[in-house]
């Protein structure tokens, strides 16, 4: 693999010319207590040069490392410790970037990341996940990608924008920035033999990569075992700590997340600290973060925080977040580790367990200081393709959201997706919906969804109804963040309000909008692909705060009400979803009638 | 990297099968208590199936692997342990071909060998190193061979048959068996940035191939670290606590030998037992291990057995020659662990501290039982280029033994090469020696030893003299194996016998022979090369045991008398040894004339 620095190889000759006091070193940082995470140990008094970038020297003494030109940095005491690593998550989850995300999560010391680049793969394909790759490698920091595995999520039951092949899967093996197979979700397939998800395993397996896991059933018997036997070597959908030492037994990594809406670390990090399980099959990581979470509250400094308030030793935590991860990809030579050779990515912090983040260096250079980014991120110049992707066909007016009753019918027994709070899986309701001049009428707590196609222009609109949200007055909020395809999920009281926001999508190039009483109340304005904003993250996130008051003061009383909003399509969890081909029963895998007694 | 069996990539779908219960697996063990070497668990009751010569399930019950073909084993209660790995080791060593060396190990568990065929390096270069390769890969256990990097191993002091250069190396990365490059045993020319050296390291690294260390030197300061910015993963050449730790602290893997000769355990692991260090970086391998060391002690199950006598918890040993190893070298979902998809490499023993080997099973398939190998060790058909290097250009006779004095001298004080009974390091010391006839004669404790030029039939003999062997009477003793350069090393109170030692040697093709008032008195046969046998080990092991006991009696009082002789030659250790190219101050580096005084 190319590397966006210089290879070890390459720079083994300055490194030991360094070491040996024949050359000067670019930075020496003293007085320190160096947290090593190969030895399990804190060495008080270390020092470390670094050279091109990597560190050249590890040791009790750098002075002969120093020259005229070595920066040098006092430690004043504090610790040293390795820069942290995400080992899976998306990118997109943020409404951020690769640049502006990398930005956002840079003073909170994550100088790794392991990324899949799902959501954009199924609006723009193997292209937008090389545009995302591209603008990874540009960054001062560590991401790298993980290849998308199942676009769509559910062959037969939606239609994305692109589809992911295993052809597709072995070219992107052959990129530089390409660190292996994203989770591969599709677990009926893998345990039923799917061709294709075997392709892209073994097309993964056969380039030396690492495949990701996502096994997403509490079934640990049989499935869980031949899902094991394909080839996935990790899994972070882990919940119990049952969870995380049946995946650690058969081999498989366990990655146990905290993200902005997963809390899976307390239960699964038992197995460690109560079980007593070799730590190193261990490993943090966040999954999704939104901008919100990247802004208030941390990225993997939070985990690792989290994961030491458990119980979780201080330096066994660190692991977890560092040579854990590297070893997992391939990369313990490369990173997650203060040691000779490696990225010179580091963190000074002056205590271990509250971990506040007060300096980072990444590749030798220091990136972040008290909480400030002090370098660039570059921005990819993203192309028209990538920002104009909602394709509607024409404007739609509020006749597309008028839902047909059966000829002659008073009224209709209508399937509702019902809305469970905090919950990602919904409840199949039905409900006597009214009927006036032959549309079905939404009433009460029962509101209209739509799913609007946006990757083709079909114009094509499925309608459907939804409760549990608690809309009242007139309104409608529109978005193009639709797990996993991606269109758009409109969901109003009110038809000219729903054609407003899917129109205004159109028109800002997608992200969130919500309307009440026929003007526009918050827009999230997402122009990348309709999913990302290439704006910092305070603004992003700022603009995601207005836009969930703007849900509130129409009336919707859920608690992360837009995360289910987002997640209404997702035709992967049960039980009712809608999709741009109907509305699919989730639990038998099939589309069904939108009215109850419908062939 | 191809492999010997099918990959786990190609197997997939009948692995997926098995252990979904919809195909039948080849082999189902139970009855078991499995020895989780990921988990650090042991697992009562678990049971395994195999297909296609790996695991398919591991787990609770397999029954519904079971078909009518399945073959099923009961454990009887007994544990199931990973097969064992030796993590560095060198063929060669045990005087045996890979095949016979094979044959050896398998009873007592070894089912991983990762072997540097260095000496083979030195007589036949690539081509050689190809050969021992080609055996390895047609061996029932896997044999990873790493690429020598050290041949010369003390360029400008010795002329080796061939020599290796960086160009090898890149050639070699590209065979299917290679794994990594083997011990760099040039560390000064590392920390002084030898470019052949670097070139060497830096192509391994580019394969994303593992480089073996070797730091040969007890200082740990500024030259250590040097060594560790080039890039060696990990070094064997440790002897004490200090040792180990400090090679962990700068990312390298500590590998702890036991070896016919080495005893390199129990001092170093009390890093682990003692310290508390993360075991996960510290692995077991036994380097050298003579025949007789197989045939009568065991080679990996010696080791761990030693180690767990160290007090080292068992499990955490048994990590240490397996998990640990596989990991080292990027083969961690290959082999090295009881987990799906790994090579069905396992072991029943019915106690975890005596560790008696009692059934072993490589990649599904049993290969020795109750310590009674079960399986072919096929052997390579090696070429006559390989039978016949024993090249002297003429026989020789006493007269190209003889020490021409300095004109018209009586006496001489000569630089000796004197022995010290269980150390490498020679003593360099000075004797007055009469002359006869114009000749140096050797007298009392001092004998002559001889450097016999073999690769290229130059006729070349470099004549000196060594002490502390106890020869009495008239013998000789030749032996082509002759470390580093192995031409052939006579040592003799006689130059008769001296000549008739060394015609015998070239009529037989390599070995060593002992002579004793003009009578061969005992031969042990190394055809290959000079170097192996392949005949097997038992064979070897007594043919060597009477040589032993036939340099007893000529007098020899000295403890492993026979690997003094060989490493007479090594011209890396100090303080004194002997070359082609003259006699060698090995603290100077420089050769030396064989006198006092002369220039």
């Amino acid at each position: 693999m190319s590397h966006p620095i210089p290879t070890w190889a390459e720079t083994a000759p300055r490194l030991v010319a360094v070491a040996a006091g024949r050359d000067a070193a670019d930075l020496v940082v003293r007085n320190i207590r160096l947290v090593n995470v190969q030895s399990r140990e804190i060495l008080d008094g270390w020092q470390v040069a670094v050279a091109a970038g990597r560190f050249a020297y590890v040791g009790p003494d750098a002075t002969h490392c120093i020259g005229a030109e070595t920066q040098v940095i006092d430690g004043r005491g504090r610790y040293l410790i390795p820069g942290l690593c995400d080992a899976h998550m998306h990118i997109e989850s943020g409404m951020l970037t690769p640049a502006e995300f990398a930005a956002a999560v840079i003073p909170h010391g994550t100088t790794s990341m392991f990324t899949d680049p799902h959501e954009i793969a199924n609006v723009l394909g193997l292209a937008g996940v090389r545009m995302m790759h591209d603008e990874a490698l540009m960054q001062p920091v560590n991401i790298f990608t993980q290849m998308p595995s199942c676009a769509p999520s559910a062959p037969g039951l939606e239609t994305t924008g692109y589809e992911i092949t295993a052809a597709d899967v072995a070219e992107a093996m052959q990129w530089p920035g390409i660190i292996g197979l994203g989770e591969m979700m599709n677990f009926p397939g893998v345990i039923n033999g799917d061709a294709q998800m075997l392709a892209e395993m073994a097309a993964t397996m056969c380039a030396g990569k690492t495949v990701g896991g996502h096994y997403a059933s509490p079934d640990k018997g049989i499935p869980f075992h031949a899902y094991a036997a394909g080839g996935a070597a990790d899994d972070h959908e882990g919940t119990a700590e049952a969870d995380a030492v049946a995946r650690v037994r058969q081999g498989m990594r366990s990655m146990m997340r905290l993200g902005s809406a997963w809390y899976d670390v307390e239960s699964q990090i038992a197995a460690v600290t109560k079980r007593g399980l070799d730590p190193r099959n261990f490993i943090l990581c966040t999954d999704d973060c939104m901008a919100g979470t990247l802004v208030n509250d941390g990225h993997m400094n939070r985990v690792v925080r989290h994961a030491i308030s458990c119980g979780c030793d201080p330096v066994v935590a660190l692991q977890m977040a560092t040579i854990n991860t590297a070893t997992h990809f391939g990369l313990e030579r490369e990173l997650g580790s203060i040691a000779p050779g490696r990225r010179a990515d580091m963190i000074l912090t002056s205590d271990l367990t509250t971990l506040p983040i007060e300096h980072v260096i990444a590749r030798g250079r220091t990136v972040a200081k008290d909480g400030q980014i002090t370098v660039d991120c570059p921005h990819y110049d993203w192309p028209d393709t990538a920002r104009a992707t909602v394709h509607l066909g024409k404007a739609l007016d509020a006749d597309a959201f008028a839902v047909k009753a059966p000829h002659g019918a008073n009224a209709v027994t209508a399937k509702v997706i019902g809305v469970v709070e905090n919950q990602a899986p919904t409840k199949a309701l039905t409900f006597e919906l009214p009927v006036t001049e032959g549309r079905v009428q939404a009433s009460g707590e029962v509101c209209q969804i739509a799913l609007v196609e946006r990757h083709r222009g079909t114009g094509g609109v499925t309608n459907g109804f939804v409760s549990g949200f608690g809309y009242t007055g007139d309104m409608a909020i529109a978005s193009t963040v639709a797990h996993d395809s991606h269109h758009m999920i409109v969901v109003g009281t009110d038809r000219d309000c729903m054609a407003q926001a899917a129109n205004r999508l159109q028109e800002v190039g997608g992200g969130i909008t919500v309307w009440k009483d026929e003007a526009e109340i918050a827009l999230v304005r997402l122009p990348i692909a309709g999913l990302m904003s290439d704006r910092p993250a305070a603004e992003v996130a700022a603009d995601a705060e207005a836009m969930v008051a703007a849900m509130a003061a129409c009336g919707c009383t859920l608690n992360n009400a837009y995360m289910q909003h987002s997640l209404l399509a997702l035709v992967v969890i049960p039980e009712l979803r809608i999709s741009d081909l109907g509305l699919v029963d989730v639990t038998a895998f099939q589309l069904t009638p939108l009215f109850e007694g419908q062939p």
